[in-house]
């Protein structure tokens, strides 16, 4: 979706607010999985095939770390492990996770600004019944979010403030997108930081989301399962349900058409329109139509 | 020096007391340069042209954090990192340094025992005249050791404690070999731990050091200048005068023969034998006279 929005708009004009609640720290590393992946994506130099980690990538690390016995269920290639030893030094160093993140977005000569949504460490963890509560990539890596989930949480949200650039960017772009991307665990942490909601609801009229279901189903991870296993309908009209206070349209694909009224009644003016970005052209397509809508 | 000793002892019957006042905390890693160079090296493992790091190793990380702008003067292969990686999130996960030095020894099947100095944080600094005090591994690797000094600290030693076992290897060896390395900052801060170097000096008829001084120089690193800017003699004299509390005997090299008198003179027994370990053989037959001394 980014992509699409660079290919139609200057990128200076684009502010891409990210998740962090995906943050880990493994093996003393901080590591930013939802950064990293809009940085190598927006650098095309991502892999591809994984759709995470860097393209080329080499795995001595991995390999020496497991004669110890170490974890290696969490998958640190040797170029990616870079950023992370930078990020890490940094953040040693008493500079600010926001402040990182566009030093490396530089790195990469990116254009537009890329902001954690937080400087402050928010861990989101989820229950699963009858084991307990475990860290988010423990559910997602290491168990390939196929265990069931009860509960979300974002540990520390109550207590953070938005990266400095989040809550003007907010208030002052001329058009908000929420992407389609995991409203629960992805979108949510972000909405969890006090003031984005509020934020984000003040824009509701400039406000597009684009719905990450199609025809009852994620394109990519657990987002369908776990709106069910939370209460939710894994559908279109089921996200309008979640977006409505939050933006005034929501964009599905073709495929749903049949459920445009059912959005409307929902609470949000629905657009029909492809959404399955399978090609730059679609996503470029997709992207003018979130931006006139 | 270690090498030798194992060709002739049986490794259940060594025990490696290993300075750790060099360790730094490299991006968020714990890097602990003498255990592991005492590690690969027993392990065959070490790089044998640069004499740190591991053969044939890659450095994808370290040019990826170039991209950065990252610190890179202090290089960290890629798989050398997978044995910080470990260090370190065992360290987080709370084990000791002296754990994880012996989970490291076997993961490389090494028969001997190999102790840190201490489970306590000990930090080398140096005073470098007109600029003042810096980090061990600032001095030794980012300036090259180039630079003089006009004072050695091991921060923190004062409140450390010798790790497990350090003070019953020290008390029941039938021999203590103080290895040749540099007496400052090698053997120093091994000896600054409380406890240790009056464990040695209660062993000194069994205590036997060997020169790290030939000929008036160090054949690696700084020992000889060091030696000269903090006010004593670049040679066996000077190291005689150092180790006579703590060694009943010193072992130098044939060249220095002429010299044998005057360590005589400085408080210790004096053997005279080919020091200079180019070939295992000869670090086999030094470690025979150290052990039959």
């Amino acid at each position: 979706m980014l992509r699409g929005l660079l290919a139609v708009a200057p990128p200076e004009d684009v502010v891409a607010i990210v998740n962090t609640g995906d943050d880990v720290v493994l093996h003393g590393l901080h590591v930013s999985p939802d950064l990293d992946t809009v940085t190598y994506t927006l650098a095309e130099a991502i892999d591809p095939e994984r759709g995470w980690g860097l393209a080329g990538e080499s795995w001595a690390a991995m390999e020496a770390l497991e004669r110890y016995g170490g974890n290696t269920w969490f998958r640190l290639g040797d170029r990616d492990l870079g950023t992370h030893l930078y990020r890490t030094q940094r953040l040693c160093d008493g500079a600010s996770l926001s402040a990182i993140t566009a030093e490396i977005a530089a790195a990469w000569k990116l254009g537009l600004t890329i902001l954690p949504m937080s400087d402050d460490r928010i861990e989101t963890r989820v229950t699963v019944p009858g084991e307990g509560e475990i860290g988010f990539q423990e559910y997602f890596v290491a168990r390939q979010h196929s265990v069931p989930v009860s509960a979300v949480r974002f540990a520390g949200a109550a207590d953070a403030t938005p990266a400095p650039g989040v809550l003007d960017a907010l208030n002052e772009a001329d058009r908000l997108v929420i992407c389609p991307s995991n409203p629960i665990v992805s979108i949510g942490p972000v909405l969890a930081v006090p003031g984005i909601r509020e934020a984000v609801e003040a824009r509701r009229e400039d406000a597009i989301a684009v719905s990450p279901i199609v025809a009852g189903a994620a394109l990519k991870g657990p987002a369908d399962r776990m709106l069910e296993e939370l209460g939710h309908e894994a559908s279109v009209v089921g996200v309008a349900r979640l977006y409505a206070p939050l933006a005034a349209t929501l964009v599905i694909d073709n495929v749903d058409a049949a459920l445009a009224d059912a959005v409307e009644a929902a609470g949000m003016r629905c657009v029909v329109t492809p959404t399955v970005m399978n090609s730059p052209d679609v996503a470029a397509a997709l992207a003018r139509v979130v931006l006139s809508a």
